[in-house]
């Protein structure tokens, strides 16, 4: 591109962004479009058209992930770019929804110069838009990616059922977002995502280069007590699960202090039952991770996590049920796709570094299927989840403009290739 | 009563607790009656049937307080006998429920040996089901008789709203159970309850006189943090709601720890926003309350919980919204109600110790208005809110003949004439 053409480029980037961010806009500037609700429903929609409109063809697999096509290379399989378009409840503009819309410019851009060069590209471009990757209505997170790659069956996926008892088969049931089969298939993919931490604002870095992913162990543990009068009863007959439950809340923080810098521990979610004033609780639900960069770490931590569900059964008088429900390892980005983004990079004159990523996304799912590339724009002060999350234009667009580069490699076989 | 017609008599309410306890029944035994859900009106519809069964006039007042009347002295007050038929969920059979039926079955029986007898006592006799008592679905608890008594304006109970945005006006509205005006006015009082607790049960006493409730202080608390991503965001950058709330419950445990069997300590209701598997908690709102026999233990109690707080905003980094939302001393039941509880067991040959109470009851309302009498029965092993709640049915009916002597002597002036 020219730069009258590559400024008009980026301002439609920048007003499509504009357009997005309006889907479940809260007062406080940032967006609430849980999976399958109605805002993500109508900005689905609204995207379908922006795709159709550039001359994509729009198409739904099996678990309402949502695809748009540029069928270059009749019967090839695709390079797939994109992110996913639902949030957290009072979330931030930028996590997820601009790595979807990044993936989709930087297919038009590829696409149009493709036709006006007459190229032959190796592989088709496919823009995703990944079904329910917060998990915060549905969990678990990263949903759309985990039926498509296979790592979670489709029919466990469909029936899983939110707190007012919907499964999600019936709350895509009438969005017209429940496709068939399996989507397109990839060859390779890519993604884009605002980093949610601190390390390229610090570093002064405008991208990064994703490794591998840190190191998780996930729980979901039951606390069991036993009603009572919350008043009435006397102190030692009680048996209250959420006294149990904060328990642990408190001890995944002391965790995190004794590795400092090494170990995140959180409790993001904590159901009570009765949950009524004057009873002491039966049950209290709650979901543990412990993640860290250093696999050593992370096997220490889990290890005095497990002593101490013993210790505190016993002070709280209170049984504690725990499953764990997802573990993975120091886990990996294929190293040449590393090195194609840092070449991609450093043609356009952008620093780089390398990073990890905390966070899952769903190329960490599709990682596991091809060869996969991960990309970071800086986020401001680090702050995500939140209303107040922010990545400036000027950054957002030095990632669109790696991300073109990347795309455009990967499909003109850059990886398909070892002598390219 | 002659012994066959006591025999029968008691029959007959033993048969109707079997019918009471089948409204809202769970699968483990045990009931689940939150305040005007359909359980809670069928019953109420069952209760009116019974009291018109028996000659008894229904009204209903403006907060939907259920009343039977027996106006055998045209225009005089009345005694009030009764509890409330709402329940915890997933709660026992007996709280609340037994006192409203033996308070109807104490009237049936006086109703019918005045008929009998010709006689003219002094009030005349009321029935109460008091509405939600229990305060599950709409907090605060001991909103009927806290109406009733002027403790609460009507304006502000009609619109607290349960956990689906419903009003109580709203919910009441359709079951026609709203009436209007104040109620029958009161001249005495009497209510009889489970207790609750261990001590009759220890002491093999099957009556308990209640003296006095034990003082208290609830607090109704926010915990301001930050929305953050739950795995991403470094651990010293976070300001997690429900770590701040769980170092609470965990406290409000430790302070009745240092106060043995003088203090207890409760958090019951804990709702976390907005409790999605990966993002760290922006606000937690719980219930926090202290009670003792011992005014002294209370307020060294709450002033080791107000040092706690600045603590814990400091080391969880958050901020303490807090309200006390009721506080009350020891607070005694009139004497001479007490005196005359113990000579109508006496007579009865019945056992009966003096306790206080750590629950409120609506008798902890009505006694601010006028004479109440309060009695107890004994709960096994002290189980209560839980579907294992259980009395005996020889102490339920030992209750019931002493609440009748109690009511027949308030009906008939034992309190009126200091002479008598």
């Amino acid at each position: 591109m020219d730069t009258p053409q590559r400024a008009e480029a980026d301002a439609a980037f920048l007003a499509d962004f504009a357009t997005m961010s309006s889907f479940g806009a809260t007062p406080d500037g940032g967006v609430d479009r849980q999976a399958a609700t109605g805002p993500d429903i109508a900005q689905r929609r609204w995207f379908a058209g922006l795709l159709e409109s550039r001359g994509l063809r729009v198409v739904y697999d099996r678990i309402g992930n949502q695809f748009g096509l540029v069928e270059r290379v009749p019967g090839a399989p695709y390079v797939v770019v994109g992110s996913h378009m639902d949030s957290q409840p009072t979330a931030g503009r930028y996590d997820g929804a601009y790595g979807v819309l990044a993936g989709a410019h930087a297919v038009f851009r590829i696409a149009e110069e493709w036709r006006r060069e007459g190229a032959e590209p190796r592989f088709n471009l496919a823009v995703v838009n990944w079904f329910n990757e917060e998990g915060s209505r549905f969990v678990p997170s990263m949903m759309g990616s985990a039926v498509y790659t296979g790592k979670m069956p489709l029919e466990t996926a469909l029936a899983v059922r939110d707190r007012d008892g919907v499964s999600v088969a019936e709350a895509l049931a009438p969005t017209g977002f429940l496709g068939e089969g399996g989507g397109p298939e990839a060859a390779f993919c890519a993604e884009i995502h605002i980093e949610q931490g601190r390390l390229l604002e610090k570093a002064g870095t405008p991208i990064g280069l994703v490794t591998a992913s840190w190191a998780a162990r996930k729980y979901e543990i039951t606390v069991h007590g036993d009603q009572a009068h919350s008043g009435a009863t006397v102190m030692e007959d009680r048996r209250d699960a959420l006294y149990g439950a904060a328990l642990l809340v408190a001890y995944a923080r002391e965790l995190a202090d004794r590795f400092p810098g090494a170990l995140h521990t959180a409790v993001g979610r904590l159901d009570v039952y009765p949950n009524s004033p004057v009873v002491v609780a039966s049950r209290a639900r709650l979901l543990l991770d412990l993640r860290s960069a250093d696999e050593e770490v992370l096997a220490a931590a889990d290890g005095l996590l497990n002593e101490r569900f013993a210790e505190i059964e016993q002070t709280a008088n209170v049984s504690i049920e725990r499953t764990l429900s997802h573990a993975w390892g120091i886990d990996p980005y294929q190293p040449e796709g590393v090195e194609l983004a840092r070449r991609t990079a450093a043609r356009l004159g952008l620093p780089a570094d390398e990073i990890m990523t905390v966070a899952g996304h769903d190329s960490t799912n599709m990682k596991g299927i091809v060869p996969t590339v991960m990309l970071f724009v800086p986020s401001v002060q680090g702050v995500s989840h939140n209303e107040r999350e922010y990545t400036a234009d000027e950054d957002l667009l030095a990632g669109l403009s790696v991300l073109t580069g990347v795309v455009r490699d990967l499909a003109e076989g850059a990886l398909a290739d070892p002598d390219h």
